[in-house]
């Protein structure tokens, strides 16, 4: 029986290594990257030309795989809603890559085309040229910092109820575990930017989205 | 002429040190402070427990420089959007910091007294108890988040007319630097998220914040 042959390189192989890079203390390089996948450096160069496209590789995966069952019929809020929590949902294991992505033009085409989308249903719903930016860089922000919010330990704040009463108040009221939480201050800030961007319509706020 | 003494270690120094390395890209370790501070990896041990201490100092740091002006006095609705500006601003030099002290208790004091008067802040104007972390949470990841937008390239997306038209329309009506985009962006969401807070309090939103 002829022994199973070791797959060739490949660009899904390189950005799952790349993944499980990013996220360890040394980094994410290139050379590191072709360690761990136990090639020379100029392999993976063969398959990436630098390490810019091997971000967008990496923002690819995370964007397509999570924005795949995006409703794309709904009122607006509803669509930006689930926007959002899909994309909360697919950055928040890797709290690690935010900075990384958010620090370089996005430039893979899933997710210039869900950006492309997402303008589209904020000029549809009546927003202003000048506020559609605003608008989709507003909700990015909040999901981002959502997602990371994720990483938090259980305990965020060593409060003690002698010195402060009204935060310590504040985190038994709040569920104690830390997804739990998350989840929970996130679709409360959901609601209340999407109430928000309602008035700015001249829609009235909903209690649900 | 006596020759300057060597000034001693002390923690500020160390703490400077730190945040010089954080955006480096080897990274905040102990042994690589005291590498950058010429000193032994025990000298910095001496003033410095342990690195999430060393953590601690750094929130501190960078918390109590910016959020001294806070108008203790006003509605609720302008001690939030005080806090919220400075809160962006003195995170927004350290988009590298963001990912580190989000994943560890905070314990610096003087980070703790701005919670518990945020906090009681959120109480006084009448949010009922559960929502009081709520609120403080989604705050705290738009501030984050948006202060991480400040870290972004003047070209977001590598957006063309013909795919994504939407898209190009909107970037064409914000300003194309990033910090004029960013602040607007974030005075926009600010005012969004504080309108849809107005209305879960009953109150009517306002075009000011």
């Amino acid at each position: 029986m002829a022994r199973p042959k070791t797959p060739r390189l490949n660009r899904a192989m390189i950005v799952d290594a790349a993944l499980e890079l990013v996220s360890s203390s040394k980094g994410l390089t290139m050379p590191g990257l072709a360690d761990k996948l136990g090639v020379s450096v100029s392999s993976v160069y063969h398959h990436v030309r630098n390490r810019t496209e091997l971000v967008e590789l990496i923002r690819g995966r995370i964007a397509g795989r999570e924005f795949g069952d995006l409703d794309r019929n709904g009122p607006w809020r509803t669509v930006l809603a689930t926007w959002l929590r899909e994309y909360r949902s697919a950055f928040s294991p890797y709290p690690d890559l935010v900075r990384l992505l958010i620090g370089q033009t996005i430039s893979a085409p899933e997710v210039l085309e869900q950006y492309e989308y997402i303008a589209g249903v904020i000029i549809a719903a009546g927003f202003p040229r000048e506020e559609a930016l605003p608008v989709i860089m507003v909700l990015d922000s909040f999901a981002l910092g959502s997602a990371l919010d994720l990483s938090a330990p259980d305990e965020i704040w060593a409060a003690n109820p002698t010195e402060h009463a009204h935060l310590t108040t504040a985190i038994a009221a709040a569920p104690a575990e830390v997804v739990a939480r998350a989840d929970a201050a996130f679709e409360y800030g959901l609601r209340c930017l999407l109430d928000g961007l309602a008035f700015r319509l001249g829609e009235t706020p909903t209690a649900t989205t």
